[in-house]
């Protein structure tokens, strides 16, 4: 069949059935409401509480890392992790030109100047390749620092991003990271639950950030926590995330700027329900994924995204790439899913294009330009996979 | 009786009853549950719903501002209050030395430098006589900008706080300011609920900030509000408070850097039926204020605050001064309150003392240096005065 957005709407009804289908929701099948009520009933509701420490707990199990501090939002946590590996006022960090406005405007928030890398056609996160080319031709090492030869400014840390939960080469940034003395600090907003290997995206880095936005795997309404293996980072960023006040009993002194970030009480008492279903959650994406391809499966020059090798996707957003060939039907695809209750939306505009981040320093950027214009991100919440659940279970 | 401790603890025993006394906790007696669960029935957790914009009408009905914004904490609602008014870096704000720490990290956010201001005896906030003694003595108008002559820099705005509840002298405050061409901002964190003759606090300045900590008469978690009367910095507000996104159906383009600051549904469902409450609880602090003074009226040498005259103040946080002879009996009064059950702590240090500010222009600091010394906060929660209720309802 031909790439007509008419029978790619019949590919989705017939897994999604009839629309409207939102592009994601939340699930509250579990203890969210017990634990909401538990909390009221102990009437710590706010930055401090047991459903805190349950939650960052839980995520430390979960993920592997050692240490876990929740936050607001994941760009608050991004924000704590830049700060925490030294990114000062001036300098520069890399990230991927393809992401969420967040990983750009955290840099911003430390006075410092995002510099865009492209993506690798397989993974839709940094090219390493494409990085240590770049890096070679305009950086330079000085004094065991990374200087941009352009603009003179320190290149301070490197910001890889697990796009729409498939795993980038985190192996392959690291390498080059090192090669240059950069400090890694994981966006893993996108991520709960997928693996490199057997290892939880985010605990790569020297930090790593989760998000819990209500459009995420799981939620806690707005929520993010930083992950690292390094005691004193984490002791640092449970400073920084708080009002950097010095334990005493009642006086107040604070010994350093702090940034009031830390997730509420009543927040981790949802995430802690959210958390015991996550494995589910992923199940019932990965199902879905599988659904979609073979549904997909008969229609040319489009398909839907698979993790990479290697890897584990939570396939938090399914992603459809449309051939180069195909990309002026995009526009026409979104609009007649959209029309057909699909909730479908393009990936984000290129970070170097946006009104805050022109005339930041950029990477040529032919594969992310070229995925900006192919990629159609589609229906994707946990339970929709049980649709039609008779035929699901007699396969 | 003089000011022992143990006259202390006998006249907080007969208002209180026997310890352990929390300084503060928050009460929840009507729909919190009720809320949360709808909430999470509706799906909507996250940064839109029909909780946070009741949130913001129920604010708006109940303080008289046009406009409320609800953010993530009254820090992040400071931070955007202080932009909207045109804060830039270099710049200098006008804060009072004896507040909470957030005050001036908020400034510090915008890559500004707090500049301290003295306290009025009367109502601990900022005194309108010494700021327009000291603007005259080291600043000058220069082309339509107040310029602190010693810095250099440019004075962006004031921020007079409202102590505990208690109204500042914001009618000075205000005129002063306007002498000097100075945006107003109202930090109102402690004061909802407070009235300046029947005009809330946070509605006199052009922009002002609500706090719904943990600790505040009423909370959300962690949550904060921005209010105004002027439509354009209100939809600012909300702009610079999400990721500035651009309105498209499924389109992303930021045309600003946006700091994520939303409040999610979830808080805003408990902070609904918080304030259902509200008025019930300014009522029990007011009376609870009512029978401390009764009790402290026999001993000598320290006295209850009271809201300044024209005012009707919420009685956030009750507050005992001791006579300035009586300065070196606080650590022992302190010690034996927290001993004996009545958790009780200081003032602030002031904000010019801690390290992150040391060395920021300041103004002598007399007053708000006796007050340090001279503040108790004894144990201020709603529901405190229903203790002994066959005798209160017989008085």
């Amino acid at each position: 069949m031909n790439t007509r957005p008419e029978n790619i709407v019949a590919a989705l009804s017939s897994v999604l059935g009839e629309g409207p289908v939102a592009l994601h929701e939340p699930r509250f099948d579990g203890n969210e409401k017990r634990y909401l009520s538990n909390c009221v009933d102990s009437t710590f509701v706010s930055s401090v509480g047991a459903y805190v420490d349950r939650f960052e707990t839980d995520l430390a199990r979960f993920t592997g890392a050692k240490h876990v501090v929740a936050t607001v939002n994941g760009t608050s946590a991004l924000h704590i992790a830049l700060l925490l590996v030294g990114v000062q006022p001036g300098d520069e960090v890399l990230v991927p030109a393809l992401s969420f406005v967040a990983t750009a405007n955290a840099v911003r928030y430390c006075n410092a100047t995002p510099h865009f890398l492209d993506s690798e056609k397989s993974t839709l996160g940094i090219d390493p390749a494409a990085m240590a080319t770049w890096l070679a031709e305009t950086c330079t090492m000085d004094s065991g620092k990374c200087v941009n030869r352009t603009t003179g400014n320190r290149i301070a840390a490197v910001v890889p991003m697990h796009t729409f939960g498939h795993p980038c080469d985190i192996a392959g940034v690291l390498a080059v990271a090192a090669d240059y003395g950069l400090p890694v600090v994981e966006d893993a907003a996108e991520s709960l639950g997928s693996l490199v290997g057997s290892q939880h995206t985010g605990t790569f880095g020297l930090l790593g950030i989760l998000s819990f936005n209500g459009n995420k795997i799981v939620t806690t309404g707005g929520g993010g926590a930083i992950l690292t293996n390094d005691s004193d980072l984490a002791r640092r960023a449970k400073h920084l995330t708080t009002t950097a006040k010095v334990p005493h009993g009642w006086e107040y002194v604070h010994d350093e700027v702090g940034y009031n970030y830390r997730m509420p009480n009543i927040n981790a008492a949802l995430g802690c329900a959210q958390l015991e279903e996550l494995e589910s959650f992923i199940a019932s994406k990965r199902h879905l994924y599988q659904k979609y391809r073979e549904a997909l499966s008969q229609i040319d020059g489009i398909r839907i995204l698979s993790e990479p090798s290697g890897t584990r996707s939570n396939y938090w957003l399914q992603t459809l790439l449309l051939d180069a060939d195909k990309t002026d039907l995009r526009a026409e695809i979104l609009e007649v899913l959209n029309n057909n209750g699909f909730m479908s939306r393009p990936a984000w505009n290129l970070l170097p294009s946006l009104k805050p981040f022109q005339g930041c320093p950029s990477a040529p950027l032919p594969v992310a330009k070229s995925l900006e214009r192919r990629i159609i991100n589609i229906p994707s919440s946990s339970g929709l996979s049980e649709f039609k659940s008779s035929d699901d279970y007699a396969q």
